[in-house]
């Protein structure tokens, strides 16, 4: 597949998952929406067919979504390490695009919050205790679940029998890697909020810092390391684990 | 397949769509029923298994249930321009009926609801801030997603292999659309209430003002021009985005 | 498929549906429970996942777990009439075994709850608002949106490829039928909790008059004919539909 | 397949199905988590797609996860007899790895829980009544579901087509097993938490009394049987049907 392709899908894909995802936290968090305070079980199904729906677009690509898969991918030789800068950039590109259709969605609601400085969250992670170190650990397990899950799951592989990678042609494996990233919010997003992709957090975070949100707050820069990090060290487990196995 | 046969199917699976659909929101809303104050969740997944079961009924003429998605179908030349009125006028009359037994299956509640002039958001859509434009917008983005997502899922486009448009004969791409309203719902549709189809918001606004319902209020059609026009614009821009790409 | 077959199956598929079934309500309803108080999506979940295990198991004798359901099959044509009354038999013996298990799986709560008499809901249907024309309406309704569905929608009928009616022998189908039994609890269950099954709500009556369950209430035998003939009624308008209909 | 690997991928899924499982657990109990006091329909789904997860990286070993499983398929002939021990010892450590695994997850908010005593119920099942013989009752019904449904269910047995056991290749089997988990959660772990797994349960539980976790409560060994012997009890009944079945 050329890189204009590989770009498009994964764009496009990013955006609708960031959308969806970051849609869903903007439903939760703000006051004057139908879905404000609904709680985080709410949260982990947007956030996980946000997946369902962002993948099963991007299925011409491989539906990466996220940097921390590609890097699985490309550490066993299932993605080409060339094609990988393509896809993270697209990845980004699409992040920030999601996010800002997500504040355009919310535009009244942003302006009438009651507390605009803490919207943050909306858009990228952040910790409920504060630790780097112990935040990465968090992220790398929660990452390693995932691309672990896509890189060993007969589930998954059996999906792409049609030359296209991951999840196939059919719902049944977008619908798979939604329940594994449903199950990762309720189980291992309680510490960080499970970015387990450095798109979904950097993407998001440079819309919050540019767009033109009314009254917002800090972008948290001091944080925004710790899940590229922990997702890419999560990533690079999963991959060295996978090559180890007997698969 | 001929008009009739389209009409029947189309005017049967909105019925149950709007049924279902405007039920769980009576069932949230209404104070004597066992689902009172349920919450937003409950009223998602409502909606998104309200569109499985309708729309697997409604299989045999594609089940489309929904003139924005008749809109982008024939923009990109999947459903005919001539078979576009039977499709719409359907819709409209399965909405009004859908909606009708709704106010049978619940008449005991509203006969006992202490705010009936409050009753119309059972029946169709308001926003939580009032302002046409951003309504609009948010209504443009949600259908973009739904109608997108049909149009270029490979998901959504393996299961038609059968001559069934859309979802084809199994209920894994039932299932799918089901995910993707799912999602919409919780993460697109805390401003507006999720419309993203006229006929879902017109058809039991009509018959909210036909309807002996005790007590009940105004049926806001300031507002009902919001729900029409937002979801056909976002139809519109789907079925270009998808002739502009590289399917 | 002989009698005794049918018998095994339907009763053994209904004792499961029933225990699972009258277990999410017992977790809901009684104090000292993990589930306590945790709402009627709860509930709506569990009963629809009832019906997936136990139509799964039920699968050799066609899953029907419901009179409403075998008159409907029979009516169209899809079951024998002679073999009617067996399937009934089958059901009603297998709730009332179902329904005993519900109670020894929750003997000590049902011991330890602060109000015994107000323990039949978990076992029967009750009207939140009593009136039984509007209440057989309601169940009408329900029931009528079920067996419409089994019998017209092409992913019901898709599944039953392979000689077994219904549902097929993969997991699709029964998940596909608990969706549908899941939105007909959040959308239309809210004012006589959807008994759409006269065994489902007859056999649990029957165990809770015999059962030695302690201080417990009446069985409320006078309100006992509106989940038995409204999804009669309900089956019946289905079948004659689609006896009508172009399928 | 051979001792090594069956014990690779036993323990590697197991591993992942108690992380996830108590991960719910911990994110509902501790104080300083974004899913704090979510609910029991939380735990639920959380503890269903860890199966989900945990079963499909161990398809290639059946995916037993479970001594009860285990025995169950041994009595029926479906295991080997002399694999038995291999499996339930990879269950065993798996569970204490996906036990650890969850406490390094939420590190900081065991060190930040203000009733540190009480957090044994993030590894291990109580029961909200004490009485042992009631609380086995609740266990032996709760595993003879599940596995009465493994064995019995042609939606489980149908997956298995190449040479697999259980659930198969594709994502749908392993779909079907954890909405088996999670209805048996919402309708039958009210009084006990649903163990229906011993080493689910005493494996968390020595991890609980090994690891260095801040103010940590006892490790209740007086319960600690119960999870252990109701769960045989039920597989060997349900062995026991499958065997006089008709099947």
């Amino acid at each position: 597949m050329g890189a204009g392709q590989i770009f498009v899908w994964e764009m496009l894909g990013t955006a609708v998952l960031i959308l969806l995802g970051t849609g869903v936290v903007a439903n939760h968090v703000l006051r004057d929406t139908l879905g404000s305070g609904t709680g985080f079980l709410f949260v982990n199904f947007g956030w996980a067919f946000a997946v369902f729906t962002g993948a099963s677009i991007a299925a011409p690509s491989g539906a990466h979504l996220n940097p921390a898969v590609t890097l699985g991918l490309a550490i066993t030789g299932k993605t080409e390490w060339a094609d990988v800068p393509i896809y993270v950039l697209a990845q980004l590109v699409g992040a920030i695009i999601g996010a800002t259709l997500c504040w355009l969605t919310y535009k009244l609601q942003f302006d009438t919050h009651p507390e605009p400085a803490n919207t943050l969250g909306i858009f990228s992670t952040a910790p409920t205790v504060r630790n780097p170190l112990w935040n990465t650990v968090t992220e790398v397990i929660g990452t390693f679940v995932l691309v672990g899950w896509i890189l060993l799951s007969p589930a998954a592989k059996a999906a792409g029998t049609d030359g296209v990678p991951q999840f196939g042609n059919s719902a049944l494996g977008y619908a798979a890697v939604a329940f594994v990233v449903l199950v990762i919010g309720t189980s291992l997003g309680g510490p960080t909020g499970y970015a387990i992709n450095p798109a979904r957090d950097l993407g998001p975070r440079i819309a919050y810092a540019i767009l033109p949100i009314r009254g917002k707050g800090s972008a948290d820069w001091g944080y925004s390391w710790v899940p590229i990090v922990g997702p890419l060290i999560g990533a690079l487990l999963a991959g060295l684990l996978y090559l180890v196995l007997p698969v």
